[in-house]
């Protein structure tokens, strides 16, 4: 079997779901519905969003995160997604991406609806997109990153930095600890918390680029300043670069954390899996206040991408 | 302004539908719909898809017309679309493509509604991909591929060969005649003529590679066999390679043509702007009968893409 037969054979193996009509018809069709469609959709650069040394079913698997974390901030529940694949002649790498990419399907009930598969000319860097769809109740607000107000409190639903420590310490080819890799490659998308907190949520992005970066454009957006008066690590983190005003700095614009940023009426008791980090307050602009003392708001917020 | 920032400002300029949220938000949301959606996403890449050379604003047509031409396919009307677009650092031609790709949206009434643009490593092959979305009313059948009958009369919704013409003539370096160098640069998807014959079309897809290899497409995914009679070519075709068999079947493999391919009932009067070229019968493979003398099936039977 060649390997783009062998290939659409597995990616045959993904579109079970009736609308993708067996990717036999160039088109999905999906029924009428009740639900408010949410649409996202991302692309991963080799070289770029990720490593070439990477494994390909990281790549795979993060492909789908990414998507999934966005649907996720929206509160939105996977419904189906459409792959741009990229071939580069690497059978085994492209079998291995979709073993990853399947994985994160399954396991976050996004199903397969179609795409195209192309081949890209040799020594390219491989280019995947995905778009994805997910579905809200009609009526329920699907939250913007614009609806933050004055008096809200801000939520991450988990530690920032992880992810950043592990590519700088691959980038510098030093071993790195299992779990900061594993945050890089295999970030965890938190779909359900998201769609529990969205029905209430004032305003909801992902932490892609950043804690810093992604507050500001929240409170921007959202015609506010905001404040961040707390910066959670993990355990790993703390072990490897301590909890100094400098280290939390590092970790708050390190970018590819894919925990969800919730703002929050501020009397309201905030559900389980939520850390504040900071408020919303009249004016505009981000400032930074750790351990009872004003910090100086670095001049890279985060990651600033095309 | 940074070529990012006029970018992203030509984008919004673009994605005027309320479903884009102004493209701050990270996702689309698209209200619950009465309709079924019908989903397709289509990939170009530089030296594969198109030519270096192309004009910047046609390659930005041509992704939202190979596009709109699935659509067309099932009867679906275009709703909206998300765009990934990678930037190469030439601003000058970013902003052509998306001229190009504007008009195309706008023509058709397909909404830009989010997507993710991202950085290119200097040097690499351009890569842009588009996920469309199209309405059909509820009940309305979609047509697949897979739908053609014993009886059926196949047809095409324009000429073929004048793409791939004017595609040869510019790989060899020659000057080509100015219709067939649009055709190939600036496909016009059968949009309209799609929604009219949906209804009640049997099996239906567009010629993207060639007459010959999608009705031999269709014929197997309809369990029957298929016999092409007639190749429609235009006048400026036949003025350039006359109309022998070799020059039909050069037009019958080409591919690139973007017209609609339908299998309607033998006994049903076909609507204005439908060419018949074969039937379907029992049986399977494709078979070629020209001025009643029967063709052998040429062994490239269309273009086979990644």
């Amino acid at each position: 079997m060649s390997g783009e037969a062998d290939l659409l054979r597995r990616l045959k193996a993904l579109a079970t779901d009736p609308a993708a009509r067996g990717l036999a018809d160039d088109v999905a069709v999906l029924p009428p519905h009740a639900s408010q469609l949410v649409l996202t959709s991302d692309t991963l650069v080799e070289g770029v969003h990720f490593r070439p040394d990477d494994p390909a079913d990281t790549v795979g698997w993060k492909l789908a995160a990414v998507n999934l974390s966005d649907l996720a901030a929206k509160g939105a529940v996977p419904v189906g997604c459409l792959l741009n694949h990229a071939l580069t002649g690497d059978a085994g790498w492209d079998r291995e991406f979709l073993d990853g990419l399947g994985r994160a399907l399954n396991r976050f009930g996004l199903h397969l609806l179609g795409g195209d598969t192309v081949a890209l000319p040799k020594g390219a860097p491989r280019v995947v997109s995905l778009t994805a769809i997910g579905g809200v109740p009609a009526g329920q607000p699907v939250p913007s990153r614009a609806g933050a107000r004055q008096g809200d409190r801000l939520y991450v639903s988990g530690p920032v930095g992880d992810a950043g420590a592990g590519l700088a310490l691959l980038n510098a080819g030093k071993t790195a600890p299992g779990e900061l890799v594993r945050a890089y490659r295999v970030p965890q998308p938190h779909v359900t918390l998201g769609e529990s907190v969205a029905p209430f949520a004032h305003a909801m992005m992902d932490v892609s680029d950043g804690l810093l970066i992604d507050a500001r454009r929240m409170a921007d957006a959202s015609n506010c300043a905001v404040e961040i008066s707390n910066v959670p690590l993990s355990d790993h983190y703390v072990k490897l670069h301590g909890n100094s005003i400098e280290a939390r700095m590092e970790a708050a614009t390190a970018g590819d954390d894919y925990v969800l940023l919730v703002a929050l009426d501020g009397r309201r008791e905030p559900p389980r899996g939520l850390i504040p980090v900071g408020a919303f307050s009249r004016g505009e602009g981000l400032s930074i206040r750790l351990d009872g003392k004003r910090v100086r708001v670095p001049d890279r917020l985060g990651y600033e991408h095309g």
